[in-house]
């Protein structure tokens, strides 16, 4: 935890003070091993970042006074479609992702994403904001990415990618592909990346007919957990 | 797994069959759902890259006929000096920096690595070409990394680093950095990495004196499952 990020409800009433207990005040006291008086990163949801100094410390809790000065960083102009990952796989990708400073993220069904996955307690709203609020805080970053769970392929790609695409390049990671991932593109981006197994070429074909084109990392096959950090860092 | 890798007691005495048993033969069974005939990809440990035709499966392993034709990818031509991360951390790290192609992995003591994590069951040779391996079959590669362990940080910078830096551009990704990481530098390179919290100020001047320049991926601070990617993607 680079920075502690804060929400309204941190607050005491009308104050600058905030109230910490539970996984966070453990984690200043064990990790950072901070006592009263030291100040450290804080970062309001949506908002900006600063600086808390601690009050008080109880058994159970501390207090802090916070200010913000600063600007989150800047985010990364994508948008990343991944096929859904194994439910161990999709809170590290999730993280990861949202660390890395990815605002958009869309969970989307296709051939060889197993259906299990769908069931996984790892995709309900606060399972996956735990996970990014992780990533926010280890990036120092406050804005919440926004996940969007599309569980059928073909109206995704239809009816909602073509309007979410515009104006933004749009790639495809595929292992197989002639053309090299681009370098700095210093463009706006809709990202897919397949499953395990990639995606099939039905959906190949859709996401070709939807603007898409396909980029590869060189002959190796990364994992989507490796392939994400890779294909993000080359890209911007 | 992508490819198959085969080892030479894989091998029925003088011939180019091979017995499968245990995981790769479940493997090819469960989630290839192979059946006699099927080609898959194979890999000969350290050597080249081929097909393995399925000839006979039987209740606990299958024979391939293989043959080899293909040169491996190119590995990276990096050094990867990590802070021994948490023991959890450490195989992910092994299997990524393993799959991107990465052919020898310093894990290395410094201030914040936790006296613990030296104990991990996962440092054991075996546990780590586990992970190692599972990298090479994610990326169709064969060549084996080698993994170095150091337990001291001082004898290894002063006494071990000077020589195996000679010729490269040596890097220290440091979130503090002013120097943004190069892009796709065409040259032979050693990267270190820190552990969560980063080096310690002593350590940096140790890396600088070496002949390390400090680099940065930019303001966000990134987890070191995260930053290898993207700075191995962003270098070559």
């Amino acid at each position: 935890m680079n920075l502690i990020l804060l929400f309204q409800d941190d607050f005491i009433h009308n104050t600058d003070r905030v109230l910490l207990r539970g996984r966070r005040f453990r984690h200043v006291l064990e990790v950072h091993r901070a006592s009263i008086g030291d100040e450290l990163s804080v970062g309001l949801l949506n908002d900006r970042i600063g600086t808390g100094r601690i009050v008080t410390i109880s058994d159970t809790s501390l207090d802090m006074d916070v200010r913000f000065d600063c600007a989150p960083p800047q985010a990364l102009p994508v948008t990343l479609i991944l096929a859904l990952p194994r439910p161990k796989v999709v809170r590290r990708v999730l993280r990861s992702a949202s660390a890395l400073g990815v605002k958009r993220i869309i969970l989307l069904n296709c051939s060889r994403v197993e259906k299990s996955f769908w069931q996984s307690p790892f995709l309900t709203q606060e399972a996956i904001n735990e996970q990014l609020v992780l990533g926010l805080e280890q990036s120092r970053d406050t804005i919440l990415p926004e996940v969007l769970l599309r569980p059928l392929f073909k109206p995704f790609v239809e009816d909602e990618l073509p309007g979410m695409r515009e104006g933004t390049l749009s790639f495809v990671a595929h292992p197989m592909a002639a053309e090299p991932c681009p370098r700095n593109i210093g463009r706006a981006v809709t990202l897919a990346v397949g499953p395990e197994g990639g995606f099939i070429p039905y959906e190949i074909e859709k996401l070709l007919a939807c603007g898409f084109t396909l980029i590869s990392l060189g002959e190796r096959i990364l994992s989507v957990e490796t392939a994400v950090p890779a294909l993000l860092s080359r890209l911007f």
